[in-house]
């Protein structure tokens, strides 16, 4: 391979000449054969939007001149596009400030910067990785506000629509399934009856829920510690810079982020990221609930409970037709069991800040991340794989609400309580319907029977 | 002991004559001899204020006489008293549906009205535990109701105040301490300067969106599924119960509760509990946070850090003055450690529902009871024993600040980068101060070094 | 209420006149009122049983005359067979060391030694709470060996024999069921056929290999690190000593403890206890399964799966025969999702050691014994009130096995693959038995069908 | 892009002509877009080894002839040594049982043997991914068999070698370090002495526990449950399969692996893995103990406890030499954090299984598989590049020492306890040594504090 040399303060070091990062990153790149985790282009893609509107903010404030940022905002946008995304090879375990990520993005929006003004790649001249693309700024508060605009953007490209999206889904299946009445189940065992509807009505109003969720906890993930720089004083810093950039990254992105109120909470609390990611788990709570009451469902199909019907995606079994594994909730359960699991990790992290700096934001960054992502791509990839192909099974449906037995509390107006019992108890030991125990006992006629017993006046509060 | 008889669809069995409980809670004692942990009485209260309030709605739709309405009302009254808290001997590891309890605090109410009515306990006359007690309602609809009337009312009469008052004391801290300027620490190394006020301030903004956090997902917590009964349906209720009954509990809380939008979710979910107990754990990473700076600020006396002293609670050794150990921190950091452990717990419960119910609804109450019991007591002791008491040990701050290198960041626009560089490597190498350095290579005068490196101007924005 | 005054280093205070516990004791509950958790008894009779071979192992020395060791004895074992348990009020909130609870014991056993002596309580003479009882350790080595001492009685006493029992009782069953075939389930849905036994042995195997983790893990929780007192270097104690406490402490508990081989570790280590309770969470991850496939199978009676029948023990509803809720299994899954938080407790506290100490350690012992109690009980309660009284319902379990589509794979040799499968295909979309669609097909004749469909055939390998 | 068409049996589907893989695969990527995780190398690697295996077990058993046996071992072998990694396209969140990719390696050596005969891919001749690779295994006995073989040759190429070789490091510090008398630190406060030797060698023991810990639960993760096929059966194997088949992975793996006992406990138990991911967590514990203590010993350089220095590694400031910032203890840190999430997310998932299977087996092989390296790879990274290189700062540890007040211990025996409190206190008040205080109180001479006080005597035990 082609190397070029390039240098920091500990000296001399060779990086490929087909990549446009410098010294810094090349030196991580050694000191950190940890994992294969990489940051997803997203958190990389914050971080040039931090540096193009910390640009921008410089100049506004006499800082930078014209020409800098013009080259800035240019290499800039190339990563925000994720055209360079082949330039970030660092992982995840490296320092815990995320110092060598934030390099990475500096030297690579220098390096481009300077190749498009014709400079030489290394010579840090026009565009210096430090006093000009990081100009104003310190990993300290650069890297949590990208955490916090990478996650707010996911959030909003992607969680909320894909659960909008499975919560409407939800919501259609509650209104086409609106007049199946069914056997309820409580403690897995046989209740009084609901529609299938109002079974499906609860899943989707778990979901509205988690969106009100996620809105309350973006409320803090919008405040951001740009301009805390090293210690939280803004030391290095214009007194209106930290207001003014964040008023350019809302501009960028279209989202309404502010300036964080104390940036020394922000810089060593990761306080809005616990918050969201249990936020997370709780969604990841529901839709564990949802996907497992939705398999048992479709359980069987003849030894099951066969209530309802996924769609075939995949070959179940060569030869056992119906043989249809629930496999989107199997994906869906495995994601939520992750996302669990990486809220005790974000939480553990989160807690462990010493003094002026939290250095467990690399860890924090990945995992919450991979919650957004894997949360939105479950949710679409269920939809529309399991949950719009779902078909009510009304024979076994009915077959279920026709033997079971709670619906002899029908007859306690009509026949009494003592004689209601015995009616349900024979049913049960002679394994019989209801009907005919009650005919057998002679209590009363076929067509009172079926006049009195009906679930559909069970399903709802009357006067 | 002194026994009477009672019976339970299952027969007689002997209770306790000096207590109010039936056959029902009999029978659980014998079989879940498990562990020995009790609810708190709070969430007892919690059921009786359900069986009030479902009595007083019961009479106004014409379902409930004005005696037995009479009787209950001082009955349960006695109960969200606690005047009969030795009348619950249940444990947690019960049934999942907490039916136990629930019949629990129906018999004693049923009982001890049955005694001030003048009749004979066990009789279930006049006023019976299901019938009467119990009327309109499920263990499904009352137990979950219960656990949100008692985690918001200790949120309100406990968390919420003592998470204020110990925000107030750092806060108040903060002002003493603004003008205490000391080095600032990332990484756990020596960086540039701030206030031990601007430090505190972060804690109090910690605390200040704690109790923002708590406020949104309180949102969740006020509304009950009461009125769901035993599926979600509302079967056996009058169409007005469950908008009416929230309005007595409303009354007789004075906290703003609401019939749940869908009941479904509220029976079969506990995701407005798995919410909350997100936000208790970020609050529990908050105060780790918080209480590890304290200790750590405060460690020593003489070979620490040793910026602060604790006030001294208890003898720390007989024979080293100054040994104060930090046992408050160690008290509230044992404490966030079991609230993560429990969110844990709660969040596998949470996510565990089948169908139209969740059966893990005993040992949420349990955990999220303890977690807000746990987090206001130690955020009071917090405060009262440790926050309030504590002194800045202002020479060691300004040696601190003295000796570090970081100040040489000061020289540089005087005697050149370079220059500034040698500074502070000599003084590194040599041990020395970055004063004796400078003087020593005759780079600058003593009243010059005096002049420029302050680091009074190193703790803000600057233009 | 009556009190006398005893003084500590740091003045008099005031204490019960009915309580042996002294001013440090008293102090401690001053300044923690946090919670109401205790800790066990076992703990307490822990701790005193090191203070009784620590005198006995003083004396041996030399360091401890004989009037002294008999009175330490006499007040020890009062204290080891639960007759002072009133005497220790302090909750777990405390200092992290344990510190207030083993001066509460080396109060108590002074107190009560100073009173049998028919001496002044309070007047540490003839026995020193500190120079006496505490001889020759300090609360950093005696805590963690009293956890270790707990844990280990515990596990022996009552975790080990209760699984032992489950692992038996299911076992029994196993072989009792040995002859029943039944439908498989994998994917919640229909597969192969395998026998109730067969199922059964794997729980009861998942049991037998959790008994031998919790024996490979004991080796380390044998290991006590008695004779490090203060930071792990036995300042103050004989060379001779760690070694002979170890010894008598064996004697006393008829259990197999030595001193730790390295004391740094077992004080500012709490690994052999993270490791543990690792342990219990697997037992209680094969617990969960189990509890979670009998009440599963024992769903219904009529809509669910219905192929055992658990034992009825408490009144379901009066209305509905037949609705025995699996509440043996609700209160054992419970207490799985306790000790799967406890872990985490555990494990966050137990990372958090610093230098020459851990100070989380009331809080790990608080936990982990909780979760040996829990899990041994339910393993009890379990056994006797569900496993031991399960049926099969084999008219149930002999339908669906008859049902199910999948035994069609016995004819592929018979008729052929493409026809076996016409047969499913046609049994699936007609909801008929194999054996009707078979035989409308014309395929083969019913003796054949008989003959060639042999589930009894499909259980195990053959040639 | 070049396709072909391949089919299974819900029908045909487009496979990209430069790949492997075959139509399971090709449906499986249509149908779980959800997140960008895919199996490490070393799972296919280990399911390879299965396919394998099994073919010579086949042909041993007379069911597979020559010819077929050596085109599978050909083309599994490249599998074995990733020269067709590239083949293997399938994300985690797939069907819960992973039989998708294990397909995906039956499709890929088929496909590839197929090739190698000159036959046409995607015919399944001569070669037949279901009838000959997948030949008496199912993916719910060929999958888990995988994850313990991938575990165990993880554990021992990678984990128990770098745990080991920093334990072996720690070790060598220890005896490094073992003249270097320091302060003790408990609850963070100035304690009686010890050496930095003792110190490191505590470090060094809890990771030789680590050790014994892996090698105790390596014993149930040798034990494989392949021959239980599709529900524990062992349906449509030969009698002799089980134990053969495990004979020749033990071959081919060189470690012992054998027949598990039970293979219903192996199909719908994850425990062995459970248990593991356990002992990781522990030893993950303890490198948290570790990393935080050796960065907390070398924080300052000024300002901080100063007591080592870590090797300098990358830039910490361009202006402060000295701030070495903790890199490494950091990403060891941030390592553990995930360490215990994953643990939490294998519990939970590994709890869950129902019936004869567990469907989170991807999951948890992810996550385990993760685990491993991550602790593998970090204590290398951590070896190399912070322990080796550290040294002693014994000026600010003699400091340390003389300046701490717990040495006035020693003075007892020669002026007596109240004079020696004296020294003390005046010390801690005046901020002055023990000995300018002795002396100023003229309670003895110079040369006489300097005889008695002598922390060399205060590291051990003492006859």
């Amino acid at each position: 391979m082609d190397y070029r040399i390039e240098t920091d303060s500990m000296g001399e070091i060779k990086v490929p000449n087909n990549k446009y990062y410098g010294a810094q990153t090349a030196r991580s790149l050694m000191n950190f054969k940890i994992g294969g985790e990489r940051f997803p282009a997203e958190l990389i893609r914050a971080l040039a939007i931090v540096k193009k509107a910390a640009a921008i903010t410089n100049n506004e404030l006499g800082l930078l001149p014209k020409e800098k940022l013009d080259l800035i905002i240019q290499a800039a946008n190339e990563v925000i596009e994720g055209k360079l995304n082949d330039h970030f090879p660092l992982v995840v375990w490296q320092t815990g400030s995320g110092t060598q990520t934030n390099m990475n993005v500096n030297e690579v929006i220098s390096n481009r910067a300077i190749e498009i003004a014709g400079g030489v790649l290394g010579s840090k001249k026009p565009i210096h990785p430090n006093d000009d693309v990081n100009k104003a700024q310190s990993t300290n508060d650069a890297f949590p506000t990208a955490i916090h605009i990478a996650a707010v953007e996911e959030i909003h490209r992607r969680l909320i629509p894909m659960v909008t999206k499975l919560r409407d889904a939800l919501d259609a299946k509650s209104k086409e399934f609106k007049d199946i009445i069914k056997i309820g189940r409580t403690h897995l065992m046989d209740a009084t009856p609901l529609t299938l509807g109002q079974e499906f009505s609860g899943y989707a109003q778990q979901l509205t829920n988690g969106l009100a969720r996620i809105n309350d906890a973006l409320k803090r993930l919008y405040e951001i510690p740009l301009g805390g720089t090293a210690v939280g004083t803004g030391l290095n810093t214009h007194p209106d810079y930290a207001v003014k950039v964040a008023a350019r990254i809302s501009e960028i992105t279209g989202k309404s982020f502010v300036t964080a109120p104390n940036k020394f909470e922000g810089l060593a609390g990761k306080d809005a990221i616990v918050e969201m990611s249990g936020v997370l788990k709780t969604l990841a709570a529901s839709l564990m609930k949802i996907a497992n009451d939705i398999r048992w469902l479709g359980s069987g199909p003849r030894c099951g409970i066969g209530e309802i019907s996924l769609p075939e995606n995949e070959p179940g079994s060569s030869i056992m037709p119906g043989k249809v594994n629930p496999t989107q909730c199997e994906a869906m359960t495995m994601v939520c069991t992750q996302v669990f699991g990486n809220d005790v990790t974000i939480n553990f992290a989160g807690a462990s800040g010493n003094f002026e700096l939290n250095v467990y934001m690399p860890v924090i960054a990945f995992n919450i991340l991979q919650s957004i992502k894997l949360l939105a791509d479950a949710c679409e990839s269920f939809t529309d794989n399991a949950i719009v192909g779902i078909v009510a099974n009304e024979n076994n449906i009915k077959k279920h609400l026709e033997n079971s037995l709670m619906l002899v509390t029908s007859l306690n107006p009509v026949i009494g309580y003592d004689n209601a019992a015995k009616v349900a108890k024979k049913a049960h030991k002679e394994n019989k319907t209801l009907k005919e125990a009650a005919l057998e006992l002679g209590l009363l006629t076929a067509e009172k029977f079926d006049e009195v017993v009906r679930p559909e006046k069970m399903i709802g509060p009357k006067k």
